[in-house]
């Protein structure tokens, strides 16, 4: 006898609540109630090969609504993943096993994005939907003609970033994205009426989207509206899918107690009974499990005619390097460095930047640039990616993510992740804010996006505290796996452009000034900046004093140590453009730019337009740290330097005083 | 001659591109594109008085799109606010002058919020919106009945707080607010059609709210469409006011060109020309200026009305009383730890924040709770905020926000700034990411809100890294002026909420954990926590270490210090709550709780469940730091302390092999 659809579906529902239960912690109730519809989608759509999870033309799916984590462990493992097995199942939620709280793309494959804070799996895929858009229109439909596929809640549509990320995919008309809306009514306070009153299809239709719904519980209705899904091209499809949460607890189901905690052993076994499930927990029904894996194996002959083409394909192998993404730093640090050394005239850094740029982007067609609404503030836009990107022309390498900080990075991730692309896209150093939590969620998940982060201090002037990052450079210092440059003239941001490039394993944020620094670096040479800090300039007197500074502060920090040397005072300026890659170094390497001897021989002084707190790691509790720990205010630059202190007429005497102190 | 409604704007115009020009910096598009619709606000529909900015009956006017500071700054300045005067207006943008890039309510009277970062005005205005009807439901019409506008730009409509704040208001049925949108079709990067195709009325349509539309430029049928916004009582309306960016600009007017930049000198004559606006800069007509004065002086009447109506209501005192918001930190003290010493039990702090709310809920009706759908996980919710705000009575005391993080935080800025609320409200500490921007925006506008972080470490277990906090709590003490809280238990926590509750110019964030903490302290007696750091137990032995430690972690500090002392090593443990607190006591006593001795006499160390970075301010580079620096993993909260270190038995072993080597 053929296995229904709703065996099928009660697989998932059986593992879910038994891991859910064996770990005594986690969300069974979303995992049951999408059972029917994801089993319609990884048997029935969804374009997918287990045996090759990083398949480049895959269909992507995305669980936006990661605390159902264990919808996606089961499909894996039902589906015939390598990973997880069913012990890693068995230990959901413990220490060691990939099935972790929620899902991470670093620990499984077929995991296409990390995900749990909410509303940015769709964002993401939203960027995944565009790479696949972008890399067709470079190499066709023979080798890229795949679908981004999202599971979300109704928190992932409440979250502020679904408005960034739909409206971006409705104007973009990204017709083979289609997102499935679990609509249960059910948020963690209880019924969805508690806080929202929207007519969410209204929302989407109003936003660009095609909207149709179904019977999430019936997998011919949920057929026939993935059909229809299919069949509309020119825009985004929500598909509202109406479900019970818990579907399958006879007493718990449909209420928000079945949420986020387990069933417990009675509603356990109550389940059990009414879906007539009889194996024990993390047991499989061998025609089940056969025809889970049967499911699993329907791409196979479509992955193999796409390896054909791949190998035919006067287009293939450019298109194998450029999904590999591998970019040799030397390589990038000389496209980089080329001509960039600008014979002494004064320049911003984010013009520094744009003149990098244009080298790089000429050089290297996976650079996608964007600009959340800033692009003649950013200096995001080259030549080389002068066309936008549109709905009715995807080829275009420029995005104009709108005012959207937040949506911007998250489809960054989400086109870093895809593969093919490695997106930069900028806005102000104080929105990271904004854009934050998708800053920490690239970092968690390895993905190479570059975020452009200009007007980074009060240096921006006029504009005044609202606008002047103080805390924000090591506020994002501390996030792991984030590498953040500080370059102090055009040639540390090509050092600093070059490493964020090559980079693989995260991401990079280039702080970026709006005034004009001197230069103060030659080209050529080493990539020093790759070290995170180094020695700039040596004390010609016996040293006295290290002065470690960072970005437009650095030329401070020379006009000081001439200051001090002028007396005799012996005094090394250190530029530290990445604390992280600074720390990374070998200890014989740190303690030569910052010997490691008591700061009544050597004082250390850091200088910094923003917070002090943190510089104590490099200057020593007995250093001296020249900032800013409170907010700004509006006025030019030059007067706001003088008014913080910040200049070396200020900052010298103080320096002297501490040694004669 | 009566003045004309053109000539009130084009004052409003005049002093725009004059003061911009001065200052060759700022945004005159936005103030001379919405003159018009702004005249017709503040002649004829806006309740204020500009002498008494604060007087409490007054419409809230909130300039979201903040760039054009220039806007409020002419109104104010027409209507008689005594600043800014005009010099300080011809200091626009100047060091010293109140009239700063963007408007700050701290510097300016009638400036009611600080705008300028996109969306958190209309989100603010919500949270205005909410005070105002919550204190209505409490005080009555005579007391409490007035309107809440808004200015707000494409930006402001296309950031995704503006969804989640619109949706608030949507499902809250505020009647009362009305936001007039800059329909100007441009943004900095150009057109909105690079970026957008939304149908923002049918959007807001979707969200609930009441849509009308009007020319801009007609000051007839911008009375029309307000009168109809009048008439909806039960939707708060959007007013689609079709503008021309720059409007009186013969050559800029229209374009990007007119958004931030100063016209030219040529373009400043040609628009003088085109307006026939003789005036040289910053000089006004006689009749100008005395027809906007005489729209100031409209509502004194009304004013004076109200004054009567509240010295003869039987709730005026307690109604002044309640505006004033002071609160006495002893008695809030005594308030918040009665009955709070647990006998020994242990209990999460999170459970400890839901004792003293009790408590302080029921003592204080100002205090308006509410989460980001996480009610049972932040504890959020007490006896007296049982009921919930609805659109049909908003005498409640909680609002279920939503899964809406920076759309609550903003609108808690506007509940606290609206005054007669203390607005506190939850989720967890890893999604103060979400609500980064308006905690900031808190912080730099003095505002008392008060932010529930739970879940505030890895202790939080199997969710795994995408819900662990790690960098968080030492990201959130970068933020100047914002006190963070971390307190170790339940004293602690009581000590911590009588800090935020009495505190005036200025956030808290209480970070609280999931897990049970045993109890350290007693209660009775001083607030030590108000101090920031203090000693929570002083060495037996010959004090050789200071084991410095916050929040869950300070009981694995006093276990450390009991295995030290064991082997006859003294040590004091640090409890140290709220770092700016301490930073903030006097030399003589930060130098008794960390003596400033080598660290070869006493070792300091720090154990925080989170980054190290920070920590040498304390410890000193010699000490030592345990904490984490990288991601967080899944598991239970006992198996992640070990498996990161975090444990006496871990712990003291280093401890006295540094005290050795």
């Amino acid at each position: 006898m053929a296995v229904s659809d709703a065996q099928l579906a009660n697989a998932i529902r059986a593992l879910s609540m038994d891991a859910v239960e064996a770990a005594n912690s986690g969300h069974p109730g979303m995992p049951m109630g999408m059972a029917d519809v994801a089993t319609v989608l990884f048997t029935k759509y969804l374009k997918y090969d287990p045996t090759d999870p990083h398949w480049p033309d895959r269909d992507r799916f995305v669980l936006s609504a990661g605390h159902g984590s264990m919808l996606i462990y089961s499909l894996l493992h039902l589906t015939g993943y390598a990973r997880p097995t069913i012990e890693d199942i068995a230990n959901f939620r413990q220490l060691g096993s990939p099935c972790a709280g929620h899902p991470e793309n670093f620990e499984l494959p077929g995991i296409e994005c990390t995900t749990g804070p909410l509303g940015q799996g769709v964002a993401m895929a939203v960027g995944m939907a565009i790479a696949e858009r972008h890399l067709n229109a470079e190499f066709g439909d023979a080798l890229v003609d795949h679908r981004t596929w999202v599971i979300a809640g109704d928190g992932c549509l409440m979250e502020g970033v679904n408005h960034e990320a739909i409206g971006l995919a409705g104007h973009l008309g990204l017709g083979r994205l289609i997102v499935l809306w679990d609509d249960n009514k059910i948020t963690i306070d209880g019924s969805t009426d508690l806080s929202t009153s929207e007519d969410i299809p209204a929302r989407y239709r109003a936003t660009g989207w095609h909207v149709v719904e179904c019977d999430g519980h019936d997998t011919a209705d949920i057929a026939r509206a993935f059909d229809e899904a299919l069949a509309e091209t020119g825009k985004p499809t929500l598909v509202r899918c109406r479900t019970i949460i818990g579907k399958g607890a006879p007493n718990k189901g449909g209420s928000h107690k079945v949420h986020g905690s387990p069933l417990g052993a009675d509603e356990v076994a109550a389940t059990r009974a009414a879906l007539v499930w009889e194996s024990e927990p993390f047991v499989l029904p061998d025609d089940i499990r056969a025809a889970w894996a049967e499911a699993g194996r329907v791409a196979a002959v479509p992955h193999a005619d796409w390896t054909a083409r791949l190998e035919s394909a006067g287009n293939g192998a450019e298109f194998t390097a450029r999904m590999a993404g591998d970019f040799d730093l030397d390589a990038v640090a000389k496209v980089a460095l080329d001509d960039i050394a600008r014979g002494g005239a004064k320049v911003a850094t984010r013009k520094s930047s744009e003149l990098v740029l244009e080298k790089l982007t000429a050089a290297y067609p996976a650079l996608v640039g964007g600009s959340a609404d800033l692009t003649p503030s950013n200096n995001t836009q080259t030549k080389s990616t002068a066309t936008a990107m549109t709905a009715s022309d995807y080829s275009g390498r420029y995005v104009h993510y709108g005012i959207r900080e937040f949506g911007m990075a998250a489809a960054m991730n989400g086109m870093a992740l895809h593969g093919g692309i490695v997106p930069y896209g900028g806005t102000f150093l104080v929105f990271s804010d904004y854009a934050r939590p998708a800053i920490r969620l690239a970092a968690l998940q390895q993905a190479r996006s570059i975020f452009v982060m200009t007007h980074d201090s009060i240096g921006l002037g006029e504009d005044g505290p609202t606008h002047q990052p103080v805390e924000h450079v090591t506020s994002l210092r501390l996030i792991p796996n984030l590498d953040v440059w500080r370059p102090c003239d055009s040639v540390e941001t090509a050092e600093a452009w070059a490493c964020a490039v090559a980079r693989k394993d995260g991401p990079s944020l280039l702080a970026l000034t709006r005034q004009n620094l001197r230069q103060v670096r030659k080209a050529g040479g080493e990539n020093l900046s790759a070290k995170g800090g180094y020695r700039l300039r040596a004390a010609t007197a016996e040293r006295r004093v290290i002065l470690i500074a960072t970005g437009s502060e650095v030329e401070i920090a020379l006009d000081v140590a001439d200051a001090l040397e002028a007396d005799g005072i012996g005094a090394d300026v250190v530029s530290m453009p990445c604390w992280s890659r600074f720390d990374a170094q070998s200890a014989a390497y740190r303690d030569d730019v910052l010997p490691p001897v008591a700061p009544e021989q050597v004082l250390r002084v850091s200088i910094e337009a923003g917070t002090t707190i943190g510089w104590e790691r490099y200057t020593m509790v007995q250093g001296l740290r020249f900032g800013i720990d409170r907010f700004g205010a509006s006025a030019s630059a030059d007067k706001l330097y003088d008014y913080f202190g910040l200049t070396a007429a200020k900052i010298a005497p103080q320096v002297k005083a501490a040694l004669q102190g």
